[in-house]
C-alpha cells in the first residue's frame, strides 16, 4: 500500500496571539491535494490533531470538516491516533462509528493491540500513553521506564503479526537513535522526557511518528517523524515542512514539501533599515516576523512603528542589548535611592533631567507609596 | 413506526454539587430496556443531551457510550437534535458518519428541512435555534418573533411533505397552547421567553418536544414534552418522569414511567423528628433531601447533625423563619454600635453574655479593624 504520513496538526493553535486557523485550513487543503496527486491508499495522522484538550468550537468545526472531507468526500481511509495535546476522550467521540468507513482513530491504549489489516499491511495504532496505562494493561507494576514499556508493547504486538504482511506502527512519543550526536539539541529541547530507543522499533517495516515538529529529529531509514505541516514557533522558522509518501512494497519513502502559507521571518536588522520602505517592501504584510534589532538605543513607540511595515510581529528583541546604563539593568545598583533610580530612568528615557516641579511630584508619590508599604 | 420519545438527558448535570452521572447511567439503562421491551423501531431524543456546552470528559464518555450502546450494539436507529444546553458544534462531531448507521443527529438549522424518511414516516429534526438563524436562512430580516419564524419554518417543511407519509417534528423550544390557564405557572417559570403557539404545529401527526422538564407542561393530544427522564431540581421533586411510546399508524401514545434511581424528598419537619432514628430509618441515605425545618430557634451545627441521617442534603431552610430578634435580621438597628451588635449576636448564639475577658478581646479586635479601615 501507499500512504501519506503526517501528524502534529495542532488545529486551533495560536502563534503569539495570532489565530492560525485560516493557514491551517489552507495547509490541510494542500495535504489533501498531495494525497490525491500521489494517489495514496490512506492517510496516517500521528497524533496531536488538536492543539488543546478542550479545542475551541472553531477548531472543532475545522478538524471535523477536514476529516469529513478526506474520509467521506474523498473516500480516503484514515489511520490516526491521539497525541499528548489531544484529549483522548474528546478526540475519540464518534470513533466507534468511523471504522465502518475505514477511518480508524485509536485513542485508547488497549486498541493498539488490535492491528488493522489493510491491503498488504497490518497497522498498529498506538495513541499517546502514560506508563500507568502500560502497567495496568500488562498488570505489571515493575514497568518503571519507557523503554521497558516499549519492549512489552512491541512483544505483544508481534504476537499479532501475520506472516507475509508488512507491519506499520503509528505512535506519538519522543524517540531517539542510539547514535545521538545529531540529536543532542533535540535531547535538550524536550527536557527531562525519556526517549524510546529506536533499536526497539526495528521489527516494523515502518514507524510513523508524531510528537517532534522537526522531520530531521531522527535520521533512521524506516522510523520517521513527519514533523508538523506548518511552522508553529520561531524555533521552527528554518525547518522544512512537508509530508512523507510511503510505499510498503517494495519499500520506498519520499518527502513532499509543503511551502508555508505565511512565512515566519527571523530578521536581524537596524530600525532604520527595517523602516526603509524599499527594504520593507520585500516582505509580505501577511507573514509573521521575529525581529532582533541591532540598535542599542531606546526607540520610542518601537512596536507601533515596526507594525506599520510588519503588522504580525511575533517577537521583538535586541541583538546587542541596550546602550548606556540600560546594559546594566540586571545589576542595578541597589544602593541608589528609589528617587535616584527614577531620576536616572527619567533622564535616559525623556532626555532631560527632572525639573523642580517634577521632582516635587516624585517626592510626594514616593512618600505616599512608602506610607502604603507600612 | 413505533418510537420512544425522550429528551433533556442533561448528561453531566450536578444536583447541588452531587454528581448525577451514576444515576444518569442507571436511568439510561432503564430507557434502553424500555426500548427493547416495547420493540420500538427508533428512539427520538429531543435535545439537551448534555447539560453544558463544554461537557466534562466523564460526561462525554458517558453520552458517547450510551449512544453507541443503542445505535451500534442494539442497532437501534436514533433521531436526535441539539438543545439550548448543548454546543451544536461539539455535540455534532461525528454526525456525518453516524447517518450511515441510521443515527440522525441534527445540530444545524438548515438540516431541519431535509426530512428523514423512515418506515411510514418523514421525520423533521429541528435543533434549538435563534431568530437570527431563521432570518439568515430565509433571507428575511422581518422575522421579529418566534411565531413568525415558526410559520415560515413549518411552511418550508410542508413543501417537503410526501403524501401518504406520517409527519413527525422533533424540536426543542418552549411551546404553549392557546388555552393557557393550565400553563400559567410554566409561563412564569420560563420568564421572558416567548412561546411557540401550538396552533402552528397541527400539520404534524406528532411533535416530539424537548426543553421543559415537566411532561404535563402541555396538554395537547399530539404535541408532547417527554420531560427529563430524571428529577434535576427540587422543583421537579413531585413530577412523574418517564418516556412516551408513540405509534404513528394507527396513532397511539402511551406513557411509561421511570421510577427515580434516587428520590428527591422534600421534608418539612422538626429537628427532633428528623433526628429520631425511627423516623430517619424510613429514608435512604442515598436519596436527596430538601429539608424545611419547622423549628424557629437557632440550632448549632445543624447541617452536620442532619447529614448523619441524610448525607445528601440539597437544600436546607426554615418553614417559619427564626424566633426572637433573628426574625428582624433584615431590619437590624443600624444605630447599635458594632460592639453592641456583636454582644447581642454572641448572647443569642452561645447563650451567655460576654465576660470581661471576652469583652476585652472584642474591644481590641474592633479597634484594630477600625485602624485598618482608615
Amino acid at each position: 500500500m501507499r500512504f501519506l504520513h503526517t501528524g502534529d496538526w495542532h488545529i486551533g493553535k495560536h502563534l503569539a496571539g495570532y489565530n492560525l486557523l485560516a493557514d491551517q485550513h489552507a495547509t490541510f487543503e494542500k495535504i489533501r491535494q498531495i494525497a490525491k496527486a500521489e494517489q495514496v491508499d490512506a492517510m496516517v495522522i500521528a497524533g496531536d490533531l488538536y492543539d488543546r484538550t478542550i479545542p475551541s468550537e472553531a477548531a472543532t468545526r475545522e478538524l471535523t470538516s477536514e476529516l469529513a472531507e478526506l474520509n467521506i468526500h474523498d473516500q480516503l481511509p484514515i489511520f490516526a491516533i491521539s497525541g499528548n495535546h489531544d484529549s483522548a476522550t474528546r478526540l475519540g467521540v464518534g470513533s466507534q462509528w468511523f471504522t465502518s468507513n475505514d477511518f480508524y482513530l485509536n485513542t485508547k491504549f488497549s486498541q493498539a493491540f488490535m492491528p488493522i489489516e489493510f491491503a498488504d499491511t497490518q497497522l498498529f495504532l498506538l495513541p499517546f500513553f502514560g506508563l500507568q496505562e502500560v502497567r495496568n494493561y500488562f498488570a505489571d507494576d515493575q514497568i518503571k521506564d519507557i523503554n521497558t514499556a516499549m519492549k512489552k508493547i512491541v512483544a505483544a504486538m508481534k504476537k499479532r503479526f501475520v506472516d507475509g504482511k508488512r507491519h506499520v506502527l503509528v505512535a506519538h512519543f519522543f524517540a531517539a537513535g542510539s547514535q545521538r550526536t545529531a540529536d543532542s539539541e533535540t535531547m535538550i529541547e524536550v527536557g527531562g522526557l525519556s526517549a524510546v530507543n529506536t533499536d526497539l522499533l526495528t521489527d516494523f517495516d515502518y514507524v510513523a511518528l508524531g510528537h517532534l515538529h522537526n522531520k530531521n529529529a531522527l535520521q533512521e531509514a524506516r522510523i520517521k517523524y513527519s514533523g508538523s505541516p506548518m511552522k508553529f514557533s520561531v524555533s521552527e522558522a528554518n525547518m522544512e515542512k512537508g509530508v512523507w509518501i510511503v510505499d510498503t512494497a517494495p519499500f520506498n519513502i519520499r518527502w513532499v514539501e509543503l511551502p508555508a502559507i505565511h512565512e515566519i521571518h527571523v530578521i536581524e536588522s537596524s530600525m532604520d533599515q527595517l523602516t526603509d520602505p524599499t527594504f520593507a517592501k520585500q516582505y509580505s504584510k501577511e507573514d509573521y516576523y521575529a525581529i532582533k534589532l541591532t540598535d542599542r538605543q531606546i526607540i520610542p513607540d518601537v512596536m507601533n512603528r515596526l507594525r506599520q511595515y510588519y503588522p504580525q510581529i511575533i517577537s521583538l528583541g535586541r541583538k546587542y542589548g541596550f546602550a548606556g546604563p540600560h546594559e546594566n539593568y540586571h545589576h542595578l545598583n541597589q544602593r541608589q535611592s528609589p528617587k535616584q533610580l527614577f531620576a536616572n530612568f527619567f533622564e535616559k528615557t525623556v532626555g532631560t533631567k527632572l525639573n523642580a516641579e517634577q521632582e516635587k511630584i516624585v517626592d510626594t508619590t514616593l512618600a505616599e507609596m512608602q506610607k502604603g508599604d507600612r
